[in-house]
């Protein structure tokens, strides 16, 4: 099965896809679009996928998946080994829930074309924008941290000692984070578990910098 | 076992759980909280739920669930029936990007916690507010619309004719539109789809009006 992937180096949603693409061992033709150029509404790629938005998955049949978590799903019912979730409910409910707390509550007010409304609607400047990034990251961060480091749950990674879907989005997101120059020592519990996971060769080949349309 | 719903009427989260409850023929305790009160960020909230959010789900046993996606994936591995995800990968991959473009895109850049802030942050009056509560369903229910009204695969509900994830958040969302009156009728699939969920008990029961602490 030939996979196509359309996303973007810096997309921390497409680095969530790359992640877990290399977890399950599978390659893929990566397909680059520069959202500052607008390439990702482009009537061919809007052909592809209305919503107009990075990552998507095309299948050798020519079926495009979107949503980024939808298609991580999709990988780990398609492709089982490794797990990307734990096997019991009770887990699974635990690493859905730590993922969703990146990816609902940080992730969508902090991309690309919010931070550009801010600015546009709002008049907001460069200091107001990097505020309101750092706000919604800390309010997130500051709980997870707390939750991560009081649970019996957390190993190496988020969840035990294999990497699964939240530690997918968590790292994807410190990506994301060191735009701003966050510094990630606030949180120990979430430095220790990025580290971990930046020296496994399926997060580091994902990482935005080791991308073939890195600037 | 027994269940209880840390919740609000109104919060749109808390009304995708309430659906799913209904579903699966589930009873739960009913546990409201003011939100504009802070009655969620009590230290008696905060130590059921450190992120602070509505809504969670209380287990007989004391455990926590959090996060209405991640819990809602947790009833239905739990109680398989009737099923709120199709069987087959792909449909499931579909449903929840259905889903997730409403959960992902619209809602974490709508709720009360992100106007408060425009407000604080921006000096956002009513209008301005509005207008990025508009933006944002726009941006997402215009291609939502044309993916319903253009894929076979969508039947009197978004995904066949049962009830999927991708109706329960949709419902939930066009609740919190109507906060600002915004016309359904724009989007004529969505518009028909809403109709019939809400001719649902399981739907109709779970809507904001008809909750204990309904105002």
């Amino acid at each position: 099965m030939t996979l196509r992937l359309h996303n973007f180096f810096r997309s921390s949603t497409s680095t969530r896809l790359r992640v877990a693409l290399n977890l399950k061992g599978l390659e893929y033709d990566y397909v680059a679009y520069v959202l500052r150029k607008n390439q990702h509404r482009s009537p061919e790629y809007l052909a592809l996928n209305p919503a107009g938005l990075v990552p998507a998955l095309e299948l050798e049949d020519g079926t495009v998946l979107t949503q980024s978590l939808a298609i991580i799903e999709w990988l780990d019912e398609t492709y089982p080994d490794p797990p990307l979730l734990p096997t019991d409910p009770l887990g699974r409910a635990r690493v859905r829930s730590l993922a969703y707390m990146v990816a609902f509550e940080i992730h969508p007010l902090n991309n690309l074309r919010v931070l550009n409304w801010l600015g546009t609607q709002f008049d907001a400047d460069d200091d107001a924008v990097a505020q309101w990034f750092v706000h919604w990251v800390t309010a997130t961060f500051d709980p997870l941290e707390a939750m991560l480091a009081g649970s019996r749950e957390t190993g190496q990674f988020c969840h035990g000692d294999a990497p699964t879907l939240a530690d997918i989005c968590l790292y994807s997101q410190i990506w994301n984070n060191q735009r701003f120059s966050i510094p990630i020592e606030t949180w120990p519990t979430i430095a220790r578990i990025f580290s971990d996971l930046d020296g496994l060769p399926a997060f580091r080949n994902a990482a935005p910098p080791n991308q073939p349309d890195a600037e």
